[in-house]
């Protein structure tokens, strides 16, 4: 047997198809799952859909701390119904104003060797305990909760050696920035990255979870850190030492793709607007006024982030005109920081100290002024995801935010008259896992019924597809339609998310305002098709972009090509992709042409085209492909994947 | 000379019109003012318009309590729209985060003996010290601050008298409580409420703010209370002892009505749903399961409000899937509560620990769920307020906010099974002066201008009231005419606050979608009217109503009667209200008729009706009434009160 890395071990542990060859298809036992409000509540009305008696993973947590602004009855009835979801499948729930999912599952479940599927992508961070922690859709979250294994392509493992040790002022958050310089927001696409090397040493477990949590913004898969001695202390201190199972890579083994980095050669880093990728040191940009300052976040949850701020802030204050706004982890985080009489500091300084959350780094809340620079830990600058449209948000280190809020314009933290102060972690950091609700016992989780508010309906039933589909094209649509096309976001409609039939009331609209009235004039049909050019459904990787139009009838897209994640969104919810054989048959649909599709079972399964026919059995005929693979297969013929899972369950004795 | 009671003391030293009779026209000397940021912004386009060197106030201050949700760019553009004002003019900024301007505003400026004008219901809390506070309209606010007096009616006093002392879990909020139950919402109408008597021995200055706030509540004019020992102590413990005068009432005082309150036999109450003035024991409704408790607000803010609910928490936690909201009353009371341990019991209770601020209190997050009990120590408790449509808010003390919070359901904290616990103010409380921003000295403001985001625009100019005016009619409206019809509030309205010309777009929207359009194809002729059965202009008093029909070119308004603020706003932005002398007239006015005035400077000051011309100047004629007072009737010639200002200053040397 081969020596394995830490990647490669665990892979190879919970493997249930395929191999460690990178590109194979594989699937992944899945120990453990995370989900968060904005994307929990369509996960549970899916495992609601597959009706099991209770969620067969070891541990399943769900968040609340995403959608924590109650404006009105929409947001707290989701997270009485998440919450109602817990008690009768046997999750864990977190309640909102406890904490950020990624730190606080580190803190209370992460367990090294351990497998993770979470409906957020910044799952990734529980890499830094030694686990695979993979982001992926919700309908993969929910059939990991009922016991199905995860499928993905196996991906490269891209060993990343770290030397050296990080100089003063120089923090985790500068060394992912550096990636970032070094690599762009694609480097790690179809990549895990694995961090090595004797630069471990000296970061810390919640340092390593700075650097997994932001591999996202590099695209890849997951990162996984060894779980060794820094982990062992981390479980230590919270009092799950037995947790703990050394992780590391065998002697002698390799990685897909190299790099290095010389820690002690960093310097203050900062990703300037509009992208993670846009990484400068920030020397080059200081001098710059700023608006606001800005700590906290999945992608700064350390206890020591907060404590060199606090420290930093120490007999200053914040500038005046400055908003600087200080993002708490978690109750916990938020109890040792007053028990050390570091929270004094950031009242006495100024700033706006907010309840524990995601905020605004999901839009929540703190977008700021026009055009005004933001300086914050948060792992995302894209446009308008502060809330404000035309802002400038910078990504920086806790350092180089609170430098900055102190002298009021973009500092590099070692150009300040001042010490760089120490961090010692709290000998007994404050843990309160009694304020998380457990799983109820199965007798007791039986009795009990979902609570839905006037807003949360139960996902619709989809039925399995017709062996003949006789189609009237409702849109056809040019190339690089994106999911926002396809269902708009933002405030209007969002709101909606755990409502289907309400929410496809704007499927299409941005292209065709009357397509919702149209489909619904069709829906008691066999349903409708929409044609479209190259990289359909592109951008959000949002599954109700599939759901809202499988739900007003669509059964078939045929385009010129698919946008990955879109094309299986619309599998797993029993759209049939079609790609045309001949692009420039494309050019001959019209939005009104009829598609006719017989023997469409048998045909599935053949490898050659299908043949799809024109406005009546005797029209035009052009050749269709669906390269769908086996499972994907299933899944659209029995009408979701969903069905599919119901239907294979249901053989099972 | 006859004895007077505090209230006439107040009045008689600040009388620049007018004398103590009741009913009587009255202006008042204003020593300070106190805007908040929902009503600040227009107050401060206002000044602007008016354009003064320098505030002419004794103090004057801008809070930023209420719009601390920045979900884009408009509220912090507003933001630093209103600090640029403070700068420029002369006045004290509260930033964002800092706290609630009421309880602030008595820690840092309040001073016995002084007026304040406010833009916010709630001025009146600072009656707590001794002054007379009165909340009103943004312009009358504006006219403050560049030195023009108060106009009002003069009040009533209504002298309550406090005798006993208040037993163990019964606090101020339930003394202001039993006021709303034996009184109701409208017990105060045209009157000041005094409190005197032996019972204010054990009342302290902040437990006076809590009864002084909710005066509000029962419609009165204002509440006072006599400066004395317990003020000397508050504004000594917070370092202005030099602030203090005493102010009681003269021996032999007598007042125009009369109440008595026996402190010692009241007991916890509590306002269901859906008004303050709906009251019961809590008792009646112990047992009622919750989702919420809140405690906070301009209703409670005082250290020992926090104080009661920490020390009660401590050793429990709150009820399973009860959200508990705290929402601290600024940045000193939140290191307070730090300082002395007691923020960590809320902490390990499981409550939401919220940014210093109003929050939830005017809707601004932590809205409750679709029909669940919210439990809530805020003012009001209106239908919708709380964000949820279906809510269910009740009003109490935070004994029984805590104590329902601890079991679950509606509870009496008499039957709790603990001591009640002992409250000692802070010995030496944080005092922050240096978070809020002091005004600048006139040489470095002269030179500074307002900043404004893209949503902020000035002040529309409005031109004199011609001597003959020729008006399509508008609209016909019927009776009871709501503002909320002539300009809707909601997320889609209100965002527009500071922007006239956009805010327009919306008058009178629900009554006819078209009118601004219309309107604006006539807004650059002589205007139009709008003509209106029985009390026009019910319902809010916001200022927009008034202005953005007035920007879009309405001069007249003919209606069989007029609702009161509404009225003054119409004449405060120079909009002639007008009355039918027979009221059948309205009924052969239609919507494109068109009405004809002439000869009007000199009619107006006549105390005979007007003749209004319909179609023509030989059509049919009627007669209409102004009832106009010598001031008003100069502010509507003028066409606003800031022309006529303008035009007065103009003629000062």
């Amino acid at each position: 047997m081969p020596a394995k890395n830490v990647t490669q071990q665990l892979i190879d542990a919970h493997l249930t198809l395929g191999s460690l060859t990178p590109d194979e298809n594989i699937a992944l036992h899945i120990d453990q799952t995370l989900t968060q409000d904005a994307t929990g509540t369509l996960v549970m009305l899916a495992v609601e859909a597959m009706n099991p008696n209770r969620v067969q993973t070891e541990v399943s947590v769900q968040y609340v701390d995403h959608n924590l602004i109650q404006s009105d009855n929409k947001n707290p009835d989701d997270h009485l119904f998440l919450r109602s979801a817990c008690r009768r499948y046997g999750i864990w729930y977190s309640p909102p104003g406890h904490g950020v999912s990624h730190p606080v599952h580190m803190m209370h479940f992460g367990k090294p060797g351990k497998t993770l599927a979470g409906s957020d992508s910044h799952t990734c961070a529980a890499g830094s305990l030694g686990m695979l922690a993979i982001g992926c859709g919700g309908l993969d979250v929910a059939l990991a909760m009922v016991g199905e294994p995860l499928h993905l392509k196996m991906p490269r493992v891209w060993g990343v050696e770290l030397t050296g040790r990080l100089p003063k002022w120089v923090s985790a958050k500068d060394v992912i920035l550096e990636m970032l310089r070094r690599h762009g927001v694609k480097g790690g696409l179809n990549r895990i990255i694995e961090y090595h090397g004797p630069g471990l040493e000296h970061l810390s477990a919640m340092d390593r979870h700075v650097i997994a949590n932001m591999g996202a913004e590099l695209g890849a898969t997951t990162t996984v850190f060894p779980a060794d001695r820094a982990v062992r202390d981390f479980l230590n201190r919270y009092g799950r030492g037995e947790d703990f199972r050394e992780l590391t890579a065998d002697s002698g083994a390799d990685y897909d793709d190299h790099d290095h980095i010389d820690l002690s050669q960093l310097e203050p880093m900062i990703a300037k607007p509009t992208s993670p990728g846009n990484v400068v040191p920030v020397s080059e940009v200081a001098g710059e006024d700023i608006y606001q300052a800005y700590i906290g976040s999945s992608a700064n949850p350390a206890f020591r982030d907060f404590v060199i701020a606090s420290k930093m802030l120490e007999g200053h204050r914040v500038h005046p005109g400055v908003s600087f706004d200080v993002n708490p982890t978690s109750r916990e985080l938020l109890e040792d920081l007053t028990r050390e009489g570091l929270l004094n500091h950031f009242i006495h300084a100024g700033t706006r100290i907010h309840q524990a959350g995601c905020n605004g780094c999901i839009g929540m809340g703190q977008a700021p002024a026009t055009g005004r620079n933001s300086l914050r830990t948060v792992p995302r600058n894209f446009p308008g995801r502060s809330g404000t449209k035309e802002d400038s948000v910078f990504l920086c280190s806790p350092e180089t935010a609170t430098a900055s809020a102190i002298t009021g314009v973009i500092t590099d933290p070692r150009t300040l008259k001042m010490e760089c102060p120490n961090v010692d972690e709290p000998a007994n950091p404050a843990i309160h896992r009694d304020l998380l609700e457990a799983p109820l016992d199965s007798e007791q989780a039986k009795a009990l019924g979902l609570v839905k508010g006037p807003n949360i309906k139960s996902l619709p039933e989809l039925k399995p597809l017709p062996d003949t589909l006789t189609l009237p094209v409702l849109l056809k649509a040019g190339d690089n339609v994106s999911t926002d096309e396809i269902l708009p976001a933002g405030n209007k409609v969002l709101p909606f998310r755990s409502n289907i039939p309400e929410i496809s009331k704007f499927a299409f609209t941005p292209l065709d305002p009357d397509f919702p009235q149209r489909a619904k004039e069709l829906k008691e049909s066999n349903g409708h098709a929409v044609v479209a050019g190259d990289n359909y459904g592109q951008g959000s990787s949002r599954e109700h972009a599939a759901l809202a139009p499988r739900y007003l009838g669509l059964r078939v897209v045929a385009a010129t090509s698919f946008a990955r994640i879109h094309r299986q969104n619309l599998i797993n919810y029993g759209v049939l992709p079609l790609t045309f054989k001949n692009p420039q048959d494309l050019d001959s649909l019209q939005t009104g042409d009829v598609l006719h599709l017989t023997g469409l079972h048998h045909a599935l399964k053949q490898t050659r085209p299908l043949l799809l026919t024109v406005n009546g059995e005797t029209g035009r005929r052009m050749e269709v492909e669906h390269g769908l693979s086996h499972r994907n297969l299933e899944a659209v013929l029995a009408g979701s994947l969903i069905n599919l899972f119901k239907k294979q369950t249901a053989r099972r004795p």
